[in-house]
């Protein structure tokens, strides 16, 4: 049976780590918002009164009668599935960790552009925004990535053409550093790329991960969404420097 | 072999959602960095060069020669060890899910008073601070709260003493429940009472779960920080309302 994807159908948002994964690894899914009557589905599942385990938000993940939110969470129940993990629990433990850490930073650049509240717009927050987002260029983009560029090292990635992050086979911890960092290119293409020369290995991984035949195919299909205004990356370039 | 769990001294902050799991569970553990010499332990993990799992931050988990930072990891790791989660993988997986967004609720409650930048002082920040703690509590802390009060009525806590999130025993979402709600009533008293008056459920477990003959000792003794003005949940009456 396939797994069905619950999760907002305009942009890549915190469902695309999960698109990614299921992408990569061919798995047979549905990504229901997009398709007829798609997102009254997804709603159900968020709104309806019957639902036992109900999602805080999407994305959610629809694996029979399982209903599996939270991105990390999704990612470690797929993991081992998709055999994007290694085998032992300390192993998938160390990627969930990674993910978790990335998902703290997905939380930060999105607070750059809403620094105040997600349900007003960004020009209420203008003012905010700005000085968030420069605390975040100076100060946390260099510290997250400088750290994934820690875990690159200690990785023993010497030798390999791609770098990974867990071992040398590829884990969802890559492509979701793949994301982050493509992500952090489009909102903050001045700040990331000036972090990037000194972060070597993540950018060498951000810029091999796309070269796997699934995931090159997948992000040159019309199933890639493209970044745009709605999601967590936005690319204000006030806020770049 | 002690669990050794690595915080920061002198706040609950995230450490104590680890604490408090460990206590329940009458568990073996050193608190590291109150101890003499601890916080030199404790940053040689954050800062040795010769870690090769290095946690991004604080709390993080020794056990043996297992290194296990995010709280949510950490309590994924613990839950089975400590009898704090049921038995099978589904139910598990629903337990760390209510964790992850316990922790979402956490960083927003945190970023209240530090809506710009954690290195600056809440001086620096103190209007956007109001504007952000006034979404907070209008709409976040509601719907927070409100989707915690729904996962109890759906788990069948008709007729228990204690309201249980997942299944019938204490499970770590019990704790953690607690101890959001515990801070919560620290740093917003006005605002969080008024949401409790209409989630009966979780103003039931936050009363109920310090019942629990380990826990009554723990949050009796020195071993429980009080809450403070440098922790997560910092009690500053303008943002309260």
């Amino acid at each position: 049976m396939a797994y069905e994807l619950h999760y907002w159908p305009t942009i890549q948002g915190r469902g695309e780590f999960v698109r990614l994964a299921l992408e990569s690894a061919g798995a047979d899914y549905v990504d229901v918002a997009r398709e007829e009557g798609g997102m009254e589905a997804m709603m159900g599942y968020l709104d309806g009164p019957g639902v036992k385990r109900p999602p805080f938000a999407c994305p959610f993940l629809v694996d029979g009668r399982k209903v599996i939110a939270q991105t990390a969470a999704i990612l470690l129940y797929l993991g081992p599935r998709l055999e994007l993990v290694p085998a032992g629990e300390a192993d998938q433990l160390w990627v969930h960790q990674v993910q978790l850490t990335l998902a703290d930073l997905v939380v930060e650049a999105h607070d750059t552009h809403h620094p105040i509240a997600s349900g007003l717009y960004y020009e209420d927050q203008k003012a905010e925004a700005l000085r968030r987002a420069e605390d975040f260029r100076r100060n946390r983009l260099p510290k997250f990535l400088g750290w994934c560029e820690a875990v690159l090292q200690r990785n023993g990635n010497a030798g390999r053409a791609v770098p990974r992050m867990v071992g040398g086979k590829l884990t969802y911890a890559d492509l979701s550093l793949f994301q982050v960092v493509d992500g952090l290119l489009y909102a903050f293409p001045k700040a990331t790329k000036r972090v990037l020369r000194k972060t070597p290995l993540v950018a060498a991984l951000h810029a091999g991960v796309p070269r796997h035949k699934r995931l090159a195919d997948y992000l040159a299909s019309e199933r890639r969404i493209p970044f745009n205004q709605q999601g967590i990356f936005r690319r204000y370039p006030e806020l770049d420097g």
